[in-house]
């Protein structure tokens, strides 16, 4: 039973998902379908990848990743196909395959056999009449020279880097806010060598004058309300509010910058 | 592996749906449950039945519908199944079952042995102690005939049709809006004979004296924020916005008219 | 094909569900998952131990439930298992695991054995690298005497307990409240002896003067906008309102009191 997940920004209120299943299902009826978001904002690309990257390392060998946020759909992006050390990916190429490209062995394919596809493929919904039909048919074994053909100039995203700065000091920034508003930095927790605890470092975001606390190991060894780091389920720094909101309570959007001074 | 959809009004907080599965898996253990919508608006038979409308026909031969938006639960209206060429569907007789009956070999039953259900059947809860149960049964194999009794007056919403007028124009309605805004129409695809583009056809929408653009290939063929009209991925005009909401924006309901003219 | 249920505070946003889900198959790849909700408030455990307690019943024997709405992760409350006749419960011991415990057969494990939890664990999301592996190892048949110790003093919630009175009446309180605003109360139906319809009983609820309708036997034995009185799919007395929210009507939340007279 090969994994299939699936990632978008089409909602679950419009049937839209459960139909891109129907296809699939009609192809690979033994596959294990796995919703890792639907409610990516709409047409945030970005956000599509961050949230592929964080659960990609978990799922076993073998699995396929559709990932559709494709504000180009029916112009001119390609549809592409993305195979892994691990893993395989199908979507638009228009950057969500970026950590589907961090693996050093990824191949990148153009998919361009529409004998793979649906029989009538719509302009505006490629995730049902085209990217479904390959997931379901790479869940039956077929490879990916026999639906798509090599391509190397696939579109990735820019992501911003982590600094270390001469003072000691890293430079780092908010790359992601989850819907508790907890923050995940770009700033690896690896980085952060030595003890964690009150007074060990000073962590600041954005523009507030005034560092959070931390980083601490967990929420739990924070005062209720107050604005602290950590490092993530993630593997990176993360600001989060015990019992509360970081991206509300300090007015911090992904984008923003954080600084984390080593405690002199 | 038989699949079951399900589409109901019963949202996902609450455990409604999880608690139907568990009835269904408790019956018929091996089969592939796909959501279509937990997120019809409340009591909206009519959304229900547009949503089921637009996915059936993407699942295999075979597939059992589970469709439950049931003002009615409880009191006089009939639980029933509806067996067509192609799959089976199973819930209340309020109209929501109409999409099942445009299939000239449908077949109406009414769902009239108890012994079938669970011991107990709750006066408001038919999605648990009565459909799902059936649904289960039909996973297994049980054929509609073991399970209910055919009756030949199913309830069947009234759905617009869309007019060819004497002067060449069509005139239809909208039927459906999805999450993003997007105005679906009953006009086929296939009515607008000829070549798409700007200038092929005037397209006004309810009230609005302005004619939107197209109709169109793709929502990237216009320019980000104007009304456009396009073939949507269900085969009929639909009204949308490039990177925007045309509900909002025109501030259409379903309901409003639709008037295309071939340009002279 | 054992079946897992999920039960969460996570939301369906962020891709932390499917990363458990992915952490699961690939230990037991034939499981079948099913979500019961994801959308309990944040950090409310006594709605997640109600939305449980509601669909267990309904479940085959030998189902397992994961249930993790944990403001303690990564502190000091303990990781459990509850085995009880008909089923298991993986969580946290900070009273979600109370309906598992009204089974007299229950028996409480703290979960120990770090050997079957992922190699990392992070302090922040116990769901993916502690309690979903322990599903999944479970799932695969091990027992719990071989993933976890056993313990006798598991976390509890207080449940109101509805109160027969002197004067014939009872009095219990509302314990949950759907997304619909129908108010369930903790007063079994049995309670409620004899004949149902208005007038049988009157029905106080919060500090309102004026009794609801009912218990009657359905919905639609009510005029629209009534609130009313019934039996729910949980056996217990509901307050409801046809084609409307109790709950906003009326002003009431999960902790006010409901008194019942039977008429005399």
């Amino acid at each position: 039973m090969t994994i299939i997940t699936l990632t978008t920004d089409f909602g679950l209120r419009d049937g839209y998902v459960g139909v891109m299943k129907g296809v699939i299902l009609g192809i690979a009826p033994d596959a294990q379908l796995v919703d890792l978001s639907h409610d990516i904002e709409p047409q945030d690309v970005r956000m599509a990848a961050h949230v592929l990257a964080a659960a990609m390392p978990y799922f076993p060998v073998g699995s396929i990743h559709l990932a559709i946020v494709d504000p180009g759909v029916g112009g001119a992006r390609r549809p592409v196909l993305v195979s892994g050390a691990h893993a395989l990916f199908v979507g638009p190429d228009n950057g969500i395959m970026t950590p589907a490209l961090a693996d050093a062995a990824a191949q990148t394919w153009q998919l361009d056999r529409p004998e793979y596809w649906l029989p009538e493929v719509s302009a505006t919904f490629h995730g049902r009449d085209l990217f479904a039909p390959i997931a379901g048919h790479l869940a039956c074994g077929m490879k990916p020279e026999a639906l798509a053909s090599p391509i190397s100039d696939p579109v990735r995203l820019e992501m911003a880097a982590p600094r270390r700065q001469p003072d000691g000091s890293i430079l780092g920034e908010i790359v992601y806010a989850d819907r508790f508003g907890n923050l995940v930095t770009n700033i690896p927790g690896t980085w952060l060598a030595g003890e964690f605890g009150p007074g060990q470092w000073r962590c600041y975001v954005g523009q507030h004058a005034q560092p959070v606390i931390g980083p601490l190991h967990t929420y739990s060894d924070a005062p209720p309300g107050a604005p602290l780091a950590l490092v993530g389920s993630m593997g990176a720094l993360e600001i989060a509010v015990r019992d509360g909101n970081a991206r509300q309570l300090l007015e911090i959007n992904p984008g923003a910058p954080v600084l984390v001074h080593p405690a002199q």
